[in-house]
């Protein structure tokens, strides 16, 4: 009763969705990621800022590349995933604010003139937009898998040669297969996370 | 028809839902952060390492001491919100890996032993976490004013004086009152986010 959203997307989003390890041959198509774009791209980021990059691996030659650069224990799974997305923050994501942001146009250079500052942010907005992407695939009846471990360094020079990104998470999207997930490991209790002052 | 999500679960989330800065005067209880909580938690971290800690402000005093560190322009609103969180990541979110991520006990010492991977880990683990809330606070048919201008190490000081968490957000929670936002701001195209390679 203390919740508005129904129980049916509670248990999508939340409840009963889970980390995937193991994926369905069902293809993923890039309607289905519009799709999921299409509604996560208004969930909130400072400033309006919005700096998730998504890269959609589709090419063998591409999925190859970025195998190699995963830890051992992802590749399996990296390898055989219908679509695999690399998300990264555009660390020059301030060229877009005065567009973006209009209330504030030289938010541009007067916050995030300096590279350490627009990194910092870019990097914890974007950390935002993966959780809520994370979400949305799930919203698109897909399970999603997502990876940090993997040489960040490596991928961003071979998937970002600009030299503006850093990769934040990998993530394996797909229809649940066969033993997908291990059991749900434990959550900390409301008291051990929240408290009142 | 790409989403499984219903329209209702989407306009409450993502696309009628904003980011308020004026709120009714109708508070903001326990049991709704805690329905709120006991959605979010399920949404996934790395190792299962949920470092998020959310520290929510009530008393007159309390509220004091965190309006006077927050930026000019937040004051306000901070001051007048019916309910304030502050989002915080636990650096030593670690100690409770041992129960929280049985398939790998050892990961406490390998992987977070060293302070600098385990802040790394927790502040990005922690703002997927600030998203999910985020989201969260929506589903409970609420609005969240999510603000990063503030004085971050003041904050720091005056509520984790164990000097083990980073303050991440300060989140406004409530019903939304008049004017209670802006106009809504333009959101990157598919093709600015997205790649296929």
């Amino acid at each position: 009763m203390t919740l508005s959203l129904d129980a049916a997307a509670q248990n999508l989003l939340f409840r009963d969705a889970r980390t995937a390890n193991a994926f369905t041959d069902e293809p993923v198509t890039d309607e289905q990621i519009q799709a999921v774009y299409d509604l996560v791209k208004y969930a909130p980021t400072a400033y309006n800022q919005q700096p998730l990059r998504i890269v959609l691996v589709r090419s063998p030659e591409a999925r190859e590349r970025l195998v190699n650069r995963m830890n051992e224990g992802n590749r399996a799974k990296t390898a055989a995933a219908p679509l695999v997305a690399v998300l990264a923050a555009d660390n020059e994501f301030h060229e877009h604010l005065p567009v973006q942001f209009p209330a504030f146009p030289q938010a541009k250079d007067v916050l995030f003139g300096e590279r350490p500052a627009r990194e910092a942010s870019a990097a914890f907005n974007a950390a935002l937009q993966v959780g809520y992407f994370i979400l949305g695939v799930r919203a698109a009846g897909l399970a999603a898998g997502p990876m940090t471990g993997f040489d960040a360094e490596a991928i961003d020079k071979e998937f970002f040669p600009d030299g503006e990104h850093s990769v934040l998470a990998v993530v394996n999207i797909g229809k649940p297969g066969e033993n997908a997930w291990r059991e749900r490991g434990p959550r900390l209790a409301y008291d051990e996370v929240v408290s009142v002052v």
